[in-house]
Protein backbone atom coordinates (compact mmCIF):
# COMPACT_ATOMS: atom_id res chain seq x y z
CA UNK A 1 0.00 0.00 0.00
CA UNK A 2 1.18 3.48 -1.12
CA UNK A 3 2.01 6.36 1.62
CA UNK A 4 -0.89 8.48 0.36
CA UNK A 5 -3.27 5.49 0.78
CA UNK A 6 -2.24 5.07 3.84
CA UNK A 7 -2.97 8.57 5.09
CA UNK A 8 -6.33 8.87 3.25
CA UNK A 9 -7.62 5.62 5.49
CA UNK A 10 -6.40 7.37 8.24
CA UNK A 11 -8.60 10.53 7.39
CA UNK A 12 -11.89 7.65 6.87
CA UNK A 13 -11.12 6.97 10.87
CA UNK A 14 -11.94 10.67 11.88
CA UNK A 15 -14.92 10.96 13.63
CA UNK A 16 -18.28 12.50 12.11
CA UNK A 17 -21.04 14.12 13.79
CA UNK A 18 -24.57 12.77 12.33
CA UNK A 19 -24.70 15.83 9.55
CA UNK A 20 -22.05 14.83 8.09
CA UNK A 21 -23.41 12.45 5.17
CA UNK A 22 -20.69 12.48 3.04
CA UNK A 23 -17.43 12.08 4.88
CA UNK A 24 -13.23 12.22 3.74
CA UNK A 25 -13.29 9.73 0.48
CA UNK A 26 -15.25 11.26 -2.24
CA UNK A 27 -14.73 14.48 -3.97
CA UNK A 28 -16.46 16.43 -1.53
CA UNK A 29 -17.40 16.31 2.33
CA UNK A 30 -21.60 16.54 1.89
CA UNK A 31 -23.28 18.51 5.01
CA UNK A 32 -26.74 18.74 6.21
CA UNK A 33 -27.63 21.69 7.59
CA UNK A 34 -30.96 21.99 7.50
CA UNK A 35 -33.19 22.47 4.40
CA UNK A 36 -33.43 20.18 1.44
CA UNK A 37 -29.67 20.89 0.02
CA UNK A 38 -26.62 19.40 1.00
CA UNK A 39 -23.66 21.89 1.39
CA UNK A 40 -20.41 20.66 -0.11
CA UNK A 41 -16.82 21.19 1.34
CA UNK A 42 -13.67 20.32 -0.12
CA UNK A 43 -10.01 21.48 0.17
CA UNK A 44 -7.21 20.91 -2.40
CA UNK A 45 -3.99 22.36 -2.66
CA UNK A 46 -1.12 23.10 -5.62
CA UNK A 47 2.82 22.93 -4.56
CA UNK A 48 5.17 24.70 -7.09
CA UNK A 49 7.62 21.91 -8.82
CA UNK A 50 4.76 19.19 -8.22
CA UNK A 51 1.71 20.74 -9.55
CA UNK A 52 3.05 23.39 -11.62
CA UNK A 53 6.53 24.63 -12.78
CA UNK A 54 7.99 27.16 -10.37
CA UNK A 55 9.78 28.68 -13.12
CA UNK A 56 7.51 28.38 -16.00
CA UNK A 57 4.17 28.55 -14.70
CA UNK A 58 2.45 31.93 -14.19
CA UNK A 59 1.07 32.89 -10.97
CA UNK A 60 -2.29 33.08 -12.95
CA UNK A 61 -2.24 29.52 -14.54
CA UNK A 62 -1.49 28.36 -11.14
CA UNK A 63 -4.31 30.23 -9.54
CA UNK A 64 -6.18 28.81 -12.59
CA UNK A 65 -5.24 25.45 -11.83
CA UNK A 66 -5.95 25.56 -8.10
CA UNK A 67 -9.24 26.87 -8.21
CA UNK A 68 -10.60 24.58 -11.16
CA UNK A 69 -9.21 21.71 -9.65
CA UNK A 70 -11.60 22.60 -6.37
CA UNK A 71 -14.60 23.17 -9.17
CA UNK A 72 -13.87 19.91 -10.85
CA UNK A 73 -14.58 18.36 -7.39
CA UNK A 74 -17.70 20.53 -6.80
CA UNK A 75 -18.75 19.30 -10.69
CA UNK A 76 -18.17 15.70 -9.58
CA UNK A 77 -20.76 15.74 -6.98
CA UNK A 78 -23.22 17.18 -9.42
CA UNK A 79 -23.04 20.39 -7.18
CA UNK A 80 -23.35 24.40 -7.72
CA UNK A 81 -20.31 26.57 -5.98
CA UNK A 82 -20.84 28.83 -3.55
CA UNK A 83 -17.93 30.19 -1.16
CA UNK A 84 -14.39 29.81 -0.82
CA UNK A 85 -11.14 30.38 1.38
CA UNK A 86 -7.46 30.56 -0.12
CA UNK A 87 -4.46 30.38 1.37
CA UNK A 88 -0.53 31.03 0.15
CA UNK A 89 2.65 30.05 1.61
CA UNK A 90 5.30 31.82 -0.47
CA UNK A 91 8.35 33.65 -0.14
CA UNK A 92 8.31 37.23 0.97
CA UNK A 93 10.09 37.52 -1.60
CA UNK A 94 7.23 37.07 -4.25
CA UNK A 95 5.13 40.18 -3.35
CA UNK A 96 4.48 40.51 -6.99
CA UNK A 97 3.66 36.76 -7.37
CA UNK A 98 1.16 37.07 -4.99
CA UNK A 99 -0.53 40.01 -6.42
CA UNK A 100 -1.00 38.21 -9.36
CA UNK A 101 -2.33 35.23 -7.99
CA UNK A 102 -5.09 36.99 -6.42
CA UNK A 103 -5.88 39.36 -9.46
CA UNK A 104 -6.68 35.77 -11.41
CA UNK A 105 -8.59 33.98 -8.63
CA UNK A 106 -10.68 37.38 -8.07
CA UNK A 107 -11.43 37.78 -11.45
CA UNK A 108 -12.14 33.78 -12.14
CA UNK A 109 -14.12 33.54 -9.05
CA UNK A 110 -16.07 36.42 -10.03
CA UNK A 111 -17.14 34.74 -13.60
CA UNK A 112 -18.01 31.58 -11.11
CA UNK A 113 -20.36 33.89 -8.61
CA UNK A 114 -17.81 32.34 -6.24
CA UNK A 115 -17.44 34.56 -2.79
CA UNK A 116 -13.47 34.26 -1.33
CA UNK A 117 -14.75 35.39 1.86
CA UNK A 118 -11.63 34.95 3.56
CA UNK A 119 -7.76 33.45 3.57
CA UNK A 120 -4.65 33.51 4.86
CA UNK A 121 -0.97 34.55 3.23
CA UNK A 122 2.29 33.55 5.11
CA UNK A 123 5.68 33.26 4.11
CA UNK A 124 8.00 30.04 3.73
CA UNK A 125 11.57 30.04 4.63
CA UNK A 126 12.59 28.10 1.35
CA UNK A 127 11.57 28.48 -2.36
CA UNK A 128 8.31 26.71 -2.10
CA UNK A 129 5.15 28.07 -2.56
CA UNK A 130 1.81 25.85 -1.38
CA UNK A 131 -1.68 27.19 -2.35
CA UNK A 132 -4.99 26.03 -0.91
CA UNK A 133 -8.39 26.23 -2.36
CA UNK A 134 -10.94 25.47 0.39
CA UNK A 135 -14.45 25.24 -1.97
CA UNK A 136 -17.91 24.79 -0.84
CA UNK A 137 -21.60 24.32 -2.64
CA UNK A 138 -24.78 23.54 -2.72
CA UNK A 139 -25.92 20.04 -4.25
CA UNK A 140 -29.96 18.59 -3.95
CA UNK A 141 -30.12 16.49 -1.55
CA UNK A 142 -32.38 14.13 -4.39
CA UNK A 143 -29.15 14.89 -7.30
CA UNK A 144 -25.85 14.33 -4.93
CA UNK A 145 -23.65 11.52 -7.25
CA UNK A 146 -21.42 9.63 -5.14
CA UNK A 147 -18.16 6.64 -5.90
CA UNK A 148 -20.64 4.10 -4.33
CA UNK A 149 -23.92 4.82 -6.79
CA UNK A 150 -22.81 2.61 -9.69
CA UNK A 151 -24.42 -0.84 -10.41
CA UNK A 152 -23.55 -3.88 -12.40
CA UNK A 153 -25.04 -3.92 -15.79
CA UNK A 154 -24.23 0.07 -15.82
CA UNK A 155 -22.66 1.96 -18.52
CA UNK A 156 -19.40 4.24 -17.81
CA UNK A 157 -19.64 7.09 -19.79
CA UNK A 158 -17.21 10.37 -19.72
CA UNK A 159 -17.16 13.83 -20.90
CA UNK A 160 -14.33 15.09 -23.61
CA UNK A 161 -10.49 13.75 -24.07
CA UNK A 162 -7.78 11.79 -22.00
CA UNK A 163 -4.16 11.96 -22.04
CA UNK A 164 -1.57 13.97 -22.39
CA UNK A 165 -2.31 16.48 -20.12
CA UNK A 166 1.08 17.93 -18.71
CA UNK A 167 2.58 18.19 -22.48
CA UNK A 168 -0.39 19.90 -23.75
CA UNK A 169 -0.56 22.15 -21.05
CA UNK A 170 -4.46 20.85 -21.01
CA UNK A 171 -3.69 20.57 -16.88
CA UNK A 172 -3.38 24.30 -16.53
CA UNK A 173 -6.27 25.55 -18.46
CA UNK A 174 -8.88 22.69 -18.56
CA UNK A 175 -12.33 23.79 -17.92
CA UNK A 176 -14.02 22.55 -14.78
CA UNK A 177 -17.13 20.46 -15.60
CA UNK A 178 -19.43 22.09 -13.46
CA UNK A 179 -22.31 22.76 -16.06
CA UNK A 180 -22.55 19.23 -17.42
CA UNK A 181 -21.94 17.98 -13.62
CA UNK A 182 -25.14 19.73 -12.61
CA UNK A 183 -26.81 18.40 -16.04
CA UNK A 184 -25.81 15.14 -15.26
CA UNK A 185 -26.58 14.84 -11.35
CA UNK A 186 -29.93 13.04 -10.52
CA UNK A 187 -31.37 13.17 -13.90
CA UNK A 188 -28.67 10.80 -15.93
CA UNK A 189 -26.65 9.42 -12.92
CA UNK A 190 -26.28 9.48 -8.98
CA UNK A 191 -22.55 8.10 -9.49
CA UNK A 192 -19.39 10.70 -10.51
CA UNK A 193 -16.07 11.42 -10.23
CA UNK A 194 -13.66 13.59 -11.71
CA UNK A 195 -10.41 12.39 -13.23
CA UNK A 196 -7.46 13.90 -11.49
CA UNK A 197 -5.22 10.72 -11.01
CA UNK A 198 -5.79 9.10 -14.41
CA UNK A 199 -8.85 7.24 -15.91
CA UNK A 200 -7.61 3.91 -14.33
CA UNK A 201 -7.21 5.10 -11.23
CA UNK A 202 -10.03 7.16 -10.75
CA UNK A 203 -12.29 4.11 -12.54
CA UNK A 204 -11.02 1.75 -10.09
CA UNK A 205 -12.07 4.43 -6.66
CA UNK A 206 -16.01 4.02 -8.24
CA UNK A 207 -15.59 0.20 -8.60
CA UNK A 208 -13.94 0.14 -5.43
CA UNK A 209 -16.58 2.23 -3.59
CA UNK A 210 -19.87 0.28 -5.28
CA UNK A 211 -18.06 -3.29 -4.80
CA UNK A 212 -18.01 -4.00 -8.50
CA UNK A 213 -15.85 -4.66 -11.61
CA UNK A 214 -15.60 -2.54 -14.86
CA UNK A 215 -14.95 -3.59 -18.56
CA UNK A 216 -13.13 -0.17 -20.16
CA UNK A 217 -12.97 -0.99 -24.19
CA UNK A 218 -9.97 0.94 -24.47
CA UNK A 219 -10.71 1.80 -28.44
CA UNK A 220 -13.64 3.86 -27.29
CA UNK A 221 -11.45 6.34 -24.85
CA UNK A 222 -11.18 9.54 -26.82
CA UNK A 223 -7.78 10.79 -27.30
CA UNK A 224 -6.40 13.79 -26.54
CA UNK A 225 -3.92 15.46 -29.10
CA UNK A 226 -0.77 13.43 -28.94
CA UNK A 227 -2.41 10.76 -26.40
CA UNK A 228 -1.58 7.10 -26.66
CA UNK A 229 -3.82 4.55 -24.74
CA UNK A 230 -1.66 4.38 -22.12
CA UNK A 231 -1.09 7.92 -21.17
CA UNK A 232 -5.36 8.39 -21.72
CA UNK A 233 -5.60 5.30 -18.99
CA UNK A 234 -3.28 6.18 -16.41
CA UNK A 235 -1.43 9.80 -16.89
CA UNK A 236 -4.37 11.59 -14.92
CA UNK A 237 -4.70 15.55 -14.30
CA UNK A 238 -7.58 15.16 -16.97
CA UNK A 239 -10.20 17.10 -14.86
CA UNK A 240 -13.01 15.04 -16.60
CA UNK A 241 -16.08 13.47 -15.48
CA UNK A 242 -16.89 10.21 -15.70
CA UNK A 243 -20.11 8.17 -14.32
CA UNK A 244 -22.29 5.75 -14.04
CA UNK A 245 -25.15 5.67 -16.16
CA UNK A 246 -28.16 2.98 -16.12
CA UNK A 247 -29.05 0.78 -19.86
CA UNK A 248 -32.29 2.71 -19.69
CA UNK A 249 -31.29 5.97 -19.53
CA UNK A 250 -28.36 5.66 -22.00
CA UNK A 251 -29.92 6.10 -24.78
CA UNK A 252 -31.98 9.09 -23.74
CA UNK A 253 -28.66 10.79 -22.55
CA UNK A 254 -26.98 10.56 -25.86
CA UNK A 255 -30.14 12.46 -27.69
CA UNK A 256 -30.52 14.96 -24.82
CA UNK A 257 -26.88 16.46 -24.50
CA UNK A 258 -27.05 19.55 -24.55
CA UNK A 259 -23.02 20.12 -24.61
CA UNK A 260 -21.99 20.54 -28.27
CA UNK A 261 -18.76 21.14 -27.31
CA UNK A 262 -18.17 18.71 -24.77
CA UNK A 263 -17.27 15.34 -26.58
CA UNK A 264 -19.71 12.54 -24.39
CA UNK A 265 -18.10 9.31 -24.63
CA UNK A 266 -19.66 5.42 -23.18
CA UNK A 267 -16.33 3.95 -22.61
CA UNK A 268 -17.05 1.12 -21.02
CA UNK A 269 -19.90 -1.16 -18.14
CA UNK A 270 -19.50 -2.16 -14.61
CA UNK A 271 -19.92 -6.45 -14.45
CA UNK A 272 -20.65 -8.04 -11.14
CA UNK A 273 -16.92 -9.25 -9.60
CA UNK A 274 -14.11 -8.58 -7.71
CA UNK A 275 -14.70 -4.84 -6.65
CA UNK A 276 -12.04 -2.35 -7.99
CA UNK A 277 -11.11 -5.05 -11.47
CA UNK A 278 -10.89 -3.23 -14.43
CA UNK A 279 -10.71 -5.13 -17.63
CA UNK A 280 -10.22 -4.26 -21.17
CA UNK A 281 -12.07 -5.16 -24.25
CA UNK A 282 -9.69 -8.60 -24.26
CA UNK A 283 -11.04 -9.65 -21.12
CA UNK A 284 -7.67 -8.87 -19.15
CA UNK A 285 -6.81 -7.48 -16.55
CA UNK A 286 -6.05 -3.75 -17.12
CA UNK A 287 -4.84 -2.66 -13.74
CA UNK A 288 -2.00 -4.86 -13.65
CA UNK A 289 -0.81 -3.58 -17.20
CA UNK A 290 -1.45 -0.19 -17.09
CA UNK A 291 0.12 1.95 -13.53
CA UNK A 292 -2.86 2.63 -12.31
CA UNK A 293 -2.65 6.24 -10.60
CA UNK A 294 -0.78 8.99 -11.37
CA UNK A 295 2.36 10.58 -9.80
CA UNK A 296 3.44 13.90 -9.82
CA UNK A 297 6.11 14.81 -11.25
CA UNK A 298 8.05 16.30 -8.42
CA UNK A 299 9.19 14.17 -5.62
CA UNK B 1 2.30 49.59 4.09
CA UNK B 2 3.65 46.22 4.53
CA UNK B 3 3.41 43.62 1.70
CA UNK B 4 1.27 41.47 4.20
CA UNK B 5 -1.09 44.47 4.45
CA UNK B 6 -1.38 45.07 0.52
CA UNK B 7 -2.45 41.62 0.01
CA UNK B 8 -4.94 41.73 2.89
CA UNK B 9 -6.44 44.65 0.96
CA UNK B 10 -6.66 42.94 -2.40
CA UNK B 11 -8.46 40.23 -0.43
CA UNK B 12 -10.99 42.90 0.79
CA UNK B 13 -11.47 44.05 -2.76
CA UNK B 14 -13.13 40.33 -3.77
CA UNK B 15 -16.65 40.60 -4.77
CA UNK B 16 -18.87 38.93 -2.22
CA UNK B 17 -22.34 37.46 -2.31
CA UNK B 18 -25.61 39.05 -0.85
CA UNK B 19 -25.46 36.00 1.67
CA UNK B 20 -21.57 36.96 2.87
CA UNK B 21 -22.50 38.77 6.25
CA UNK B 22 -19.04 39.24 7.03
CA UNK B 23 -16.16 38.64 4.46
CA UNK B 24 -12.63 38.99 4.42
CA UNK B 25 -10.95 41.34 7.37
CA UNK B 26 -12.88 39.61 10.27
CA UNK B 27 -11.27 36.59 12.41
CA UNK B 28 -13.99 34.59 10.35
CA UNK B 29 -16.28 35.34 7.61
CA UNK B 30 -19.87 34.59 8.51
CA UNK B 31 -22.45 33.61 6.05
CA UNK B 32 -26.11 33.63 6.27
CA UNK B 33 -27.52 29.76 4.84
CA UNK B 34 -30.86 30.43 6.24
CA UNK B 35 -32.10 29.96 9.90
CA UNK B 36 -31.12 32.08 12.72
CA UNK B 37 -27.54 31.07 12.87
CA UNK B 38 -24.54 32.39 10.95
CA UNK B 39 -22.21 29.81 9.60
CA UNK B 40 -18.74 30.93 10.19
CA UNK B 41 -15.45 29.79 7.90
CA UNK B 42 -12.09 30.48 8.77
CA UNK B 43 -8.46 29.38 7.47
CA UNK B 44 -5.02 29.08 8.61
CA UNK B 45 -2.04 27.66 8.02
CA UNK B 46 1.33 27.22 10.03
CA UNK B 47 4.57 26.55 8.16
CA UNK B 48 7.74 24.91 9.11
CA UNK B 49 10.87 27.30 10.16
CA UNK B 50 7.84 29.87 10.48
CA UNK B 51 5.09 28.90 13.21
CA UNK B 52 7.31 25.88 14.28
CA UNK B 53 10.46 24.49 14.53
CA UNK B 54 10.84 22.04 11.94
CA UNK B 55 13.59 20.41 14.17
CA UNK B 56 12.44 20.88 17.53
CA UNK B 57 8.70 20.97 17.58
CA UNK B 58 7.15 17.30 17.64
CA UNK B 59 4.48 16.61 14.59
CA UNK B 60 1.71 16.66 17.29
CA UNK B 61 2.64 19.95 18.70
CA UNK B 62 2.42 21.26 15.17
CA UNK B 63 -0.93 19.79 14.62
CA UNK B 64 -2.77 21.34 18.02
CA UNK B 65 -0.96 24.59 17.34
CA UNK B 66 -2.80 24.68 13.98
CA UNK B 67 -6.05 23.23 15.51
CA UNK B 68 -6.11 25.86 18.15
CA UNK B 69 -4.84 28.84 16.21
CA UNK B 70 -8.25 28.08 14.04
CA UNK B 71 -10.41 27.37 16.99
CA UNK B 72 -9.29 30.68 18.66
CA UNK B 73 -10.55 32.08 15.28
CA UNK B 74 -13.93 31.03 16.17
CA UNK B 75 -13.09 31.81 19.61
CA UNK B 76 -13.09 35.46 18.92
CA UNK B 77 -16.47 35.50 16.79
CA UNK B 78 -18.21 34.00 19.83
CA UNK B 79 -18.83 30.76 17.66
CA UNK B 80 -18.75 27.00 18.21
CA UNK B 81 -16.90 24.71 15.83
CA UNK B 82 -18.50 22.47 13.44
CA UNK B 83 -16.97 20.89 10.53
CA UNK B 84 -13.16 21.52 9.54
CA UNK B 85 -11.00 20.20 6.67
CA UNK B 86 -7.53 19.52 6.45
CA UNK B 87 -4.23 19.81 4.23
CA UNK B 88 -0.71 18.86 4.70
CA UNK B 89 2.43 19.58 1.96
CA UNK B 90 5.39 17.99 3.37
CA UNK B 91 8.52 15.98 1.65
CA UNK B 92 7.17 12.83 0.78
CA UNK B 93 9.91 10.96 3.20
CA UNK B 94 7.67 12.22 6.33
CA UNK B 95 5.31 9.70 6.59
CA UNK B 96 6.07 8.95 10.24
CA UNK B 97 5.45 12.79 10.58
CA UNK B 98 1.90 13.10 8.76
CA UNK B 99 1.03 9.94 10.48
CA UNK B 100 1.79 11.16 13.81
CA UNK B 101 0.07 14.79 12.89
CA UNK B 102 -2.94 12.94 11.50
CA UNK B 103 -3.30 10.76 14.74
CA UNK B 104 -2.98 14.42 17.49
CA UNK B 105 -5.47 16.55 14.97
CA UNK B 106 -7.79 13.21 15.18
CA UNK B 107 -7.91 13.19 19.06
CA UNK B 108 -7.79 16.46 19.42
CA UNK B 109 -10.54 17.45 17.16
CA UNK B 110 -12.56 14.58 18.48
CA UNK B 111 -12.73 16.13 22.06
CA UNK B 112 -14.31 19.53 20.52
CA UNK B 113 -17.15 17.49 18.60
CA UNK B 114 -15.39 18.79 15.80
CA UNK B 115 -15.87 16.75 12.33
CA UNK B 116 -12.67 16.81 10.32
CA UNK B 117 -14.73 15.91 6.62
CA UNK B 118 -11.97 16.01 4.36
CA UNK B 119 -8.47 17.24 3.44
CA UNK B 120 -5.65 16.56 0.95
CA UNK B 121 -2.25 15.08 1.36
CA UNK B 122 0.55 16.16 -0.93
CA UNK B 123 4.41 16.54 -1.50
CA UNK B 124 6.74 19.09 -1.30
CA UNK B 125 10.02 19.33 -3.58
CA UNK B 126 11.86 20.68 -0.79
CA UNK B 127 12.29 20.56 3.19
CA UNK B 128 9.53 22.58 4.02
CA UNK B 129 5.76 21.40 5.48
CA UNK B 130 2.91 23.15 5.21
CA UNK B 131 -0.42 22.52 6.53
CA UNK B 132 -3.58 24.52 6.64
CA UNK B 133 -6.60 23.60 8.44
CA UNK B 134 -10.49 24.96 7.83
CA UNK B 135 -12.34 25.75 10.66
CA UNK B 136 -16.46 26.44 10.67
CA UNK B 137 -18.54 27.21 13.23
CA UNK B 138 -22.31 28.53 14.19
CA UNK B 139 -22.75 31.71 16.25
CA UNK B 140 -26.14 33.05 16.65
CA UNK B 141 -27.24 35.93 14.57
CA UNK B 142 -28.21 38.27 17.43
CA UNK B 143 -24.11 37.07 19.15
CA UNK B 144 -21.68 37.65 16.69
CA UNK B 145 -18.39 39.53 17.58
CA UNK B 146 -17.05 41.82 15.24
CA UNK B 147 -14.22 44.01 15.16
CA UNK B 148 -16.11 47.16 13.88
CA UNK B 149 -18.34 47.00 16.94
CA UNK B 150 -15.82 49.03 20.20
CA UNK B 151 -17.69 52.21 20.65
CA UNK B 152 -15.97 55.26 22.50
CA UNK B 153 -16.28 54.99 26.46
CA UNK B 154 -15.89 50.94 26.07
CA UNK B 155 -13.56 49.04 28.15
CA UNK B 156 -11.22 47.17 26.67
CA UNK B 157 -10.86 43.89 28.81
CA UNK B 158 -8.32 40.53 28.08
CA UNK B 159 -8.44 37.01 29.16
CA UNK B 160 -5.22 35.27 30.22
CA UNK B 161 -1.48 37.03 30.12
CA UNK B 162 0.46 38.38 27.62
CA UNK B 163 4.21 38.25 26.32
CA UNK B 164 6.96 35.67 26.02
CA UNK B 165 4.59 33.25 23.87
CA UNK B 166 7.65 31.97 21.91
CA UNK B 167 10.40 30.97 24.39
CA UNK B 168 7.88 30.03 26.99
CA UNK B 169 6.40 27.72 24.45
CA UNK B 170 2.93 28.91 24.95
CA UNK B 171 2.22 29.24 21.45
CA UNK B 172 2.45 25.27 21.13
CA UNK B 173 0.19 24.69 23.87
CA UNK B 174 -2.42 27.38 24.60
CA UNK B 175 -5.80 26.55 25.34
CA UNK B 176 -8.22 28.39 22.70
CA UNK B 177 -10.91 30.64 24.69
CA UNK B 178 -13.66 29.16 23.11
CA UNK B 179 -15.68 28.44 26.35
CA UNK B 180 -14.82 32.02 27.38
CA UNK B 181 -15.80 33.67 24.00
CA UNK B 182 -19.63 31.93 24.00
CA UNK B 183 -20.05 33.14 27.35
CA UNK B 184 -19.02 36.56 26.39
CA UNK B 185 -20.25 36.96 22.96
CA UNK B 186 -23.50 38.89 22.47
CA UNK B 187 -24.19 39.46 26.38
CA UNK B 188 -21.23 41.11 27.65
CA UNK B 189 -19.65 42.20 24.23
CA UNK B 190 -20.40 42.03 20.12
CA UNK B 191 -16.95 43.33 19.56
CA UNK B 192 -13.54 40.57 20.09
CA UNK B 193 -10.84 39.76 18.48
CA UNK B 194 -7.99 37.22 19.54
CA UNK B 195 -4.29 38.20 19.40
CA UNK B 196 -2.31 36.77 17.40
CA UNK B 197 -0.35 39.41 16.27
CA UNK B 198 0.52 40.73 18.94
CA UNK B 199 -2.20 42.98 21.86
CA UNK B 200 -1.37 46.49 20.36
CA UNK B 201 -1.75 45.40 16.67
CA UNK B 202 -4.16 43.40 17.29
CA UNK B 203 -5.97 46.35 19.28
CA UNK B 204 -5.12 48.42 16.26
CA UNK B 205 -7.21 46.65 14.64
CA UNK B 206 -10.61 47.03 16.44
CA UNK B 207 -9.72 50.64 16.87
CA UNK B 208 -9.26 50.62 12.72
CA UNK B 209 -12.62 48.84 12.19
CA UNK B 210 -14.85 50.76 15.09
CA UNK B 211 -13.10 54.25 14.29
CA UNK B 212 -12.29 55.25 17.79
CA UNK B 213 -9.22 55.39 19.76
CA UNK B 214 -7.94 53.70 22.95
CA UNK B 215 -6.17 53.97 25.83
CA UNK B 216 -4.11 51.14 27.58
CA UNK B 217 -2.74 51.14 30.98
CA UNK B 218 -0.07 49.21 30.22
CA UNK B 219 0.47 48.15 34.41
CA UNK B 220 -2.60 46.71 33.95
CA UNK B 221 -1.24 44.14 31.19
CA UNK B 222 -0.97 40.83 33.18
CA UNK B 223 2.28 39.38 31.82
CA UNK B 224 3.22 35.54 31.09
CA UNK B 225 5.93 34.48 33.01
CA UNK B 226 9.29 36.00 31.78
CA UNK B 227 7.12 38.39 29.53
CA UNK B 228 8.02 42.55 30.09
CA UNK B 229 5.37 44.88 28.98
CA UNK B 230 6.78 45.37 25.73
CA UNK B 231 6.89 41.84 25.23
CA UNK B 232 2.92 41.30 26.33
CA UNK B 233 2.19 44.69 23.49
CA UNK B 234 3.87 43.44 21.05
CA UNK B 235 5.02 40.28 20.70
CA UNK B 236 1.95 38.16 19.57
CA UNK B 237 1.31 34.50 19.46
CA UNK B 238 -0.95 35.13 22.96
CA UNK B 239 -4.11 33.22 21.56
CA UNK B 240 -6.05 35.55 24.11
CA UNK B 241 -9.51 37.20 23.59
CA UNK B 242 -9.40 40.95 23.69
CA UNK B 243 -13.11 42.54 23.57
CA UNK B 244 -15.08 45.82 24.07
CA UNK B 245 -17.44 45.65 27.18
CA UNK B 246 -19.76 48.91 27.63
CA UNK B 247 -19.48 50.44 31.36
CA UNK B 248 -23.05 49.55 32.09
CA UNK B 249 -22.11 46.00 31.92
CA UNK B 250 -18.52 46.16 33.55
CA UNK B 251 -19.02 45.07 37.04
CA UNK B 252 -21.73 42.53 36.05
CA UNK B 253 -18.90 41.29 34.00
CA UNK B 254 -16.39 41.03 36.45
CA UNK B 255 -18.99 39.96 39.18
CA UNK B 256 -20.63 36.82 36.55
CA UNK B 257 -17.39 35.85 34.76
CA UNK B 258 -17.42 31.87 36.00
CA UNK B 259 -13.69 30.50 34.66
CA UNK B 260 -11.60 30.40 37.89
CA UNK B 261 -8.44 29.41 35.66
CA UNK B 262 -8.90 32.51 33.28
CA UNK B 263 -7.79 35.74 34.77
CA UNK B 264 -9.95 38.61 32.86
CA UNK B 265 -8.25 41.97 33.10
CA UNK B 266 -9.80 45.58 31.93
CA UNK B 267 -6.49 46.52 30.51
CA UNK B 268 -8.09 49.90 28.58
CA UNK B 269 -10.88 52.03 27.72
CA UNK B 270 -11.47 53.17 23.47
CA UNK B 271 -12.04 56.97 23.10
CA UNK B 272 -13.11 59.08 20.85
CA UNK B 273 -10.23 60.32 18.55
CA UNK B 274 -8.37 59.21 15.29
CA UNK B 275 -9.00 55.99 14.26
CA UNK B 276 -6.31 53.00 15.38
CA UNK B 277 -4.63 55.42 17.87
CA UNK B 278 -3.66 53.68 20.66
CA UNK B 279 -1.86 56.19 23.70
CA UNK B 280 -0.81 54.72 27.26
CA UNK B 281 -1.30 56.19 30.81
CA UNK B 282 0.69 58.79 30.10
CA UNK B 283 -1.49 60.09 26.97
CA UNK B 284 1.64 59.32 24.70
CA UNK B 285 1.19 57.20 21.91
CA UNK B 286 1.95 53.53 22.32
CA UNK B 287 1.72 52.65 18.74
CA UNK B 288 5.14 54.85 17.81
CA UNK B 289 6.78 53.50 20.88
CA UNK B 290 6.23 49.67 20.45
CA UNK B 291 6.57 47.65 16.91
CA UNK B 292 3.15 47.08 16.52
CA UNK B 293 2.52 43.72 14.87
CA UNK B 294 4.66 40.27 15.08
CA UNK B 295 7.08 39.18 12.32
CA UNK B 296 7.17 35.58 12.17
CA UNK B 297 10.60 34.66 12.80
CA UNK B 298 10.91 32.75 9.52
CA UNK B 299 11.94 34.90 6.31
Amino acid sequence: MKEKDIHSLIFRTFRQGRNVIVGPGDDCAALDLGGGRLFLMAVDQVVSDVHYFGNRTSAAEAALKLLNRNLSDIAAMGGEPAFALLTIASRSADSRWITSFLGAIRKEAAKWKISICGGDISSTPKDVTVCTLTITGWVDKGRICLRKEARAGDFLYATGCFGNSFKSGHHLKFAPRVEAGKFLAGKYTRCMIDVSDGLLADSKRICEASNVSLVIDQSSVPLRKGADVKSALSEGEDYELIFAVSPSKAAILEKEWPFSKIRLSRIGRFVPGRKGNIFGADEKLLTSRYKAGYEHFGS
